[in-house]
């Protein structure tokens, strides 16, 4: 008999989540019968995406959710949503988390400018390292425009959006025209309890001829094979690097993903069982 | 010597246009000279585009601008931003305006369900006669969400937008999967001083997986003279209809134009000189 341990949602998260929304089960796994196998995770991952994810996908009472696919989400989220070209100029915000910084970096082997923001200057330091061409610190600017607007003076054509709220107010305002925008998350915006607003986009949107789409990674499924071995071959040349968060022990779990909401990791947050 | 007359813009408009923001002017004409040829206008326009785009192409002091491209638009929302497919549900607001009456026909043409708002019921009453499968006036209901689900309870697969501000919040959460927004105008923010709040569409856009494109007609210009042809046809067949609010005088420009944009025109507002 194995003993195996599982997160509960116990409770819809209301605002930021809570200790108290998640509890520990312990429970007996019968022995595997013919044509069964047992697996042990080694290593779990939590995600910005579970926050919003749980009150669409789950009931109160159901185990946690988890996938990784921060790295092909970076992918198709340039390739398939913003048709990136060479010597175009990327925004990414979020840029030192798990989606992010793949995104800045790929972006960078395919010849573009890169422009990241982040939440301390510990992530922008880890930016320049992976190669960004411009990188701040969001917290300690004292104008978003300004900051954007030095970063590249000629604006973004593409926008690999992962914060959403005012900062995206801010960025749409400097696009280039035609330029593209990937939304891929809103983690400013996981836990309001109150929808946040800001200016509607449409005039940007007209007189620039905008395109905003969202996306989940699952649409391109069918290019996962392809894309993993793409990503793999520039990961063993070294052209793209990625960092690990590594929180350790399963009851660890709820504090690792609120801490990842809170922006406390570089790269991939991930939990060592 | 023939005298002619121009309307400048005297100062930008703030807020909703006046009549003193115009002035009229009178100039004399010389004679054409050999090669030169003199036209007279017998019918202008006025758009709800003129608004925001004085402010950006425009200095105090200048003629007017104008010119008329509506059905242009609503064809290329469709086909070019849209791409709109037989069988799908369209939303269309501003319905029974100019851009958004032949939107609505077109789609209507394309063998699509198709749904529009309108701001009083002798406008309702012709988006029914032009074959609109649900209309309603969006100043006598009490729920814009209410009345969006039960003019099409299984949501919209395309949402051409005319309007902007509350509207679009509302019409954003009832897109199908995979659904595509055509932003062609924002005619309630046009007149701002500070500009209108909404919440952030994120979370919509990334769980279906939206696609909102703003666009101007110009961006086709090389298909003009085929759709010009096909439009025509349409028309000459009797399949598509345009109707036009017509001021007679050259005096009455600005009066037009104010009213258009307090939605006193069925279909497009031109001005008989």
């Amino acid at each position: 008999m194995v003993q195996a341990k599982t997160w509960i949602l116990k409770q819809h998260f209301e605002g930021f989540p809570k200790d108290s929304d998640f509890e520990l089960k312990t429970e007996q796994l019968s022995e595997p019968k013919d044509g069964e196998v047992l697996l042990e995770a080694v290593f779990l991952s939590v995600d910005p995406y579970m926050r919003p994810y749980s009150r669409v996908r789950m009931q109160a009472g159901d185990v946690m959710i988890g996938t990784q696919v921060a790295k092909l989400t970076a992918l198709y989220g340039l390739e398939e949503v913003c048709a990136i070209k060479p010597g175009e100029t990327l925004l990414v915000n979020a840029a030192a988390g798990a989606v992010g910084s793949v995104a800045g970096q790929i972006a960078k082997l395919k010849g573009c400018k890169v422009v990241g923001s982040a939440g301390s200057d510990e992530k922008v330091a880890y930016l320049k390292e992976m190669g960004f061409d411009q990188a701040f610190n969001y917290k300690t600017i004292s104008s978003l425009e300004e900051a954007l607007k030095n970063a590249s003076p000629e604006g973004y054509d593409c926008y690999f959006e992962n914060v959403g709220g005012p900062f995206s107010s801010v960025a749409i305002a400097q696009m280039k025209a035609f330029g593209r925008i990937a939304v891929c998350g809103g983690i400013s915006l996981y836990n309001d309890t109150s929808p946040q607003t800001g200016p509607y986009p449409h005039l940007h949107m007209i007189f620039k001829q905008l395109k905003m789409e969202g996306f989940l990674v699952s649409r391109w499924e069918h290019k996962n094979k392809e894309s993993l071995k793409r990503m793999l071959t520039w990961m063993q040349e070294g052209k793209l690097k990625c960092k690990e968060h590594v929180t350790v022990g399963f009851e660890n779990m709820p504090a690792a993903f609120m801490g990842m909401l809170r922006g406390e990791n570089i790269g991939k947050a991930i939990i060592k069982v």
